[in-house]
């Protein structure tokens, strides 16, 4: 059975004042009326409903994520209790999912990344289980470069498969960590790379079997709190593990490791949200270059700005451009929106100065 | 005696979202803890604790300033039934005061400049009070024009008279209209010109010999508002009377026609408070240029910025420059500084959507 698998433990910083320690970007409402998290359990539902759903994520996010998803069974939230990066947080999901189907097949996504439309993905989804039923098979989406994009990952494909669906498929010959921009822009120009979307569709097997071979001692820990998880010793287990456990990313301990991957070019729209320019996307602009989401915005040649404000709030711009203004109860940001993905480091800031601490 | 007249009609949209039609400039607290209007009458007080005071306004903005000024006795406060200019206002002041006192000297100030310190503010009224004596004679304050400002009106000064006092005094032999930045230049050069600060000294006698003979018919309509004052009357007087009366400011009406000015060289700091950007004036600049009023202001390589805020506010600049940014409780402007004066053109806007305009 195919189950969805949300990691939903990021801090997302870049979306501040919107974004806090206990809302990150994927609690927010940047597209719609549901927030990012939301339209990522809407999304797999469709597919996943023979299988179970679960949300990792972390103590911080937790009592967030279930006030939003209630639906959720208690038993769906997966909560680490430190953060381990993606290798262990999926490699958990996988071993909790093999106890309950030993054929069990893992949807993993992200929960603050922009897809629509929802049927098209399923779709995908459905195709993408089809050829992860293989032992030892990773199926990626790769989106198509529009845009020699710098801050995405790329998957470099091979020869082409058979599709077994709509979908091109190709082996992947290679992940690229995030280019430089004369690279990206041969990456466009070769159309040989897509972006990575950080989705991955592989067997409970195929994860663990992965681990046991690159990462023995990861394994071996997930396997004990596995035994321990139905039991009054589950969160003293977890926590004995987690501490132990090394940090490493999925991409680093099993992808860029394996040998069969395939990648499917996907044919929904995609966006990793990755900063308030995002909005421009997802909102549009007017005839003068402007974005606004939800406040009212009055511009006075005023050009390619982004703003974001509660609804009811007057935002007024006057002889200024290329600006991101975000207001919230109790902060406002006013970025030149090319350091969009410096606003992290303010964060940094902020957080590092007591009296500023309450704002993040 | 020497009594205060302070003129605080203005309706100092500039300010916004600060200032609002019930709210202008003169009532906020932009320099200190006191709002303009409180300023310029704990100004007055100690050289018009003879005679009176009288505070010239209409009918949206007296119940703010008796709020602001409530030592004020209620006849203190003349409010006009509608706007009909500089002339008026103190014309009417002057018939008002000459009922009380034959030789009223009045100082005629505005309610929204900045002046410190106020103890040489006083020593400089008094010194013009003495010149005031004589009938006929207008005497003026002359800024040292330090820098070609183009908002200001100037004084050209003519031959030097012996002083009364500390100040250099000077016949003032024309008034000058805002004048270019080229023609502004030569008056810094030529060092003949001052900045006009709008404070003039006079008889009321002087004011209403000087209306009588160049606007009669608002003399006349001046002695019959007189003359109903403290009657039943008043109001209906008042109201007839102004429907009919020109709207023509002081300088205009009286001042381009007088022979006798005096200007005096103030040695007082003044600041007309013309806009956002006098900020920086009154509050100064940190090291990166950035000024900050009441909100918490974090700056990440932003610099020449001005910051004004409700206090617990966090304001965060990052990367931007010259920029003015203003919050209050529903609205916000952000403004590129050069753009400082344009605020009244985008309050404008606002007042024209009726949607907009419970933000004005």
């Amino acid at each position: 059975m195919l189950h969805g698998v949300i990691l939903a433990g990021g801090s997302g910083t870049r979306f501040w004042p919107l974004s806090r320690r206990d809302r990150p970007k994927q609690l927010l409402k940047l597209a719609g009326s549901r927030s990012l998290l939301q339209q990522s359990h809407d999304r797999l539902r469709g597919t996943s409903e023979e299988g179970s759903l679960l949300v990792v994520t972390n103590d911080t996010l937790a009592a967030g994520i279930r006030d939003q998803l209630p639906e959720l069974p208690a038993e769906a939230v997966i909560v680490e209790p430190m953060l381990r990066d993606t290798a262990v947080a999926i490699g958990l999901a996988a071993v909790l999912l093999q106890q309950r189907d030993p054929d069990a097949v893992l949807a993993v996504t992200p929960s603050d990344h922009l897809i629509r439309p929802a049927a098209r993905f399923r779709e995908a989804l459905r195709e993408a289980a089809s050829w992860a039923q293989g032992a030892g098979t990773v199926v990626t989406f790769g989106i198509p470069a529009r845009t020699p994009a710098t801050g995405y990952g790329y998957i470099r494909r091979g020869e082409s498969l058979t599709p077994k669906g709509r979908l091109q498929t190709y082996r992947a010959q290679a992940f690229e960590e995030k280019p430089d921009l004369e690279t990206a822009q041969a990456y466009v120009k070769g159309g040989e790379h897509y972006w990575n979307s950080g989705i991955f569709v592989w067997s409970a097997r195929t994860v663990l079997d992965g681990l046991e071979r690159h990462l023995p001692e990861t394994h071996a820990a997930l396997e004990r709190i596995a035994a321990a998880w139905s039991t009054p010793e589950r969160d003293a287990v977890l926590q004995r593990e987690y501490e132990q456990l090394e940090k490493i990313s999925i991409d680093y301990a099993l992808l860029e490791k394996s040998k069969d991957i395939v990648v499917l070019e996907a044919d929904f729209e995609w966006s990793d949200v990755g900063a308030w320019s995002a909005l421009e996307e997802i909102y549009g602009q007017d005839a003068q270059g402007n974005t606004v989401h939800e406040a009212t915005l009055q511009a006075l040649e005023a050009k390619n700005c982004i703003v974001e404000g509660p609804p009811g709030r007057l935002i007024a711009l006057l002889g200024v451009e290329d600006l991101i203004v975000v207001e919230t109860r109790d902060a406002t940001l006013v970025c030149h929106r090319d350091r969009a993905q410096e606003v992290k480091a303010l964060v940094k800031q902020l957080e590092a100065d007591p009296a500023l601490q309450p704002y993040t």
